[in-house]
């Protein structure tokens, strides 16, 4: 419906995951009415994104470096190893300060309706890592959902088989801050399944 | 909480309407993940948006050209002219092909709260177009808000002090599609008020 370059802005906008037809045209026409030197940050921020990032040669984060910011930290234990399906839970992880191990990300979850099997995933090089760098915890944080549960017992019953190291998973239960009637029926039942003494 | 170029994207992504900081970190991995040749025509487009769109030196509709399409189109005729808050509204109107005539942006409305008043919208020269270009009719078709309802009062009084042309305003009432019993009470009593004879 419109010319040329505001109609292609609006459909490169609109194969954005999240951004519908109206935002792509309010994004369009906000962009239209800002600076240039606003709208030129954006571009670059885009461009240099593909320039610059790669991925973590050892655990798979991204990373302007041949090592994530994690994996270059001397002071981080190899001991502890926590298994995460993307990048941006290692951050949420980060954001938490309570876990001083490395990552490893799989870049995605077992995903049987949509093809995405072991090998599709960097699982190979999770266990040359647990012998190389004298793993002794893994911890699986993936996803509390049917994919996340799928990827995390097929990992466990892996390390059980084929190493000897502690291989632990992420507690479910009620979130801190939430109503007991709130909570879905699976989660509150295993809140009970997880309770523990406080006497 | 990212390295460098991919926590620049999430903030300038950030800044744009309606795109909340989840939202961001979604986009810029996205962006992260596909073609550097998807990520670079999304970049690119927002390079010649700011490059090659301007506004209509006529109707302050966005344009490539001197003139927007509508206003190069010999077939519209001047007598009607539709004036709207924004360029957007111009593409919806023209959606409905009921409208044969040409528009008038203004930029915005009146909002006193804004501090937006006549001046800083395109009042001036809607009253130069008039007599210019011989209009008939004003078809004032801000949007039916407070601000909208505000400025097409403005302009009723003002048309009718300095011109001759006759003044209409868009048809408030039920959705067509919509129920009844879902309309609130403003729209439904408009609806009572412009009632017309089917008999």
């Amino acid at each position: 419906m419109y010319e040329g370059a505001i109609q292609d802005l609006i459909d490169e906008l609109g194969r954005l995951p999240g951004v519908g037809p109206k935002s792509a045209q309010r994004i369009a026409f906000h962009l239209l009415q800002v600076d240039t030197a606003d709208a030129s940050r954006l571009a670059d921020a885009i461009t240099r994104v593909k320039q610059t990032v790669r991925f973590c040669a050892r655990c798979h984060n991204v990373s302007e470096q041949e090592l994530c910011r994690v994996c270059r930290d001397d002071r981080r234990t190899p001991e502890l190893l926590c298994v995460v399906e993307e990048s941006r839970d290692v951050v949420a992880i980060e954001r938490t300060r309570e876990f001083r191990g490395r990552y490893h990300v799989l870049g995605g979850a077992i995903s049987p309706l949509d093809g995405i099997g072991p090998d599709d995933l960097h699982v190979a090089d999770l266990f040359d890592r647990i012998s190389a760098e004298g793993v002794v915890e893994v911890i699986l944080a993936t996803n509390p959902n049917m994919e996340g549960e799928a990827t995390a017992s097929h990992l466990s019953r892996q390390l059980a088989e084929r190493t000897g190291v502690r291989v632990t998973r992420l507690a479910s239960g009620l979130p801190v801050g939430g109503d007991l009637d709130y909570a879905d029926e699976v989660t509150l039942g295993r809140a009970f399944a997880g309770r523990r003494d406080v006497g």
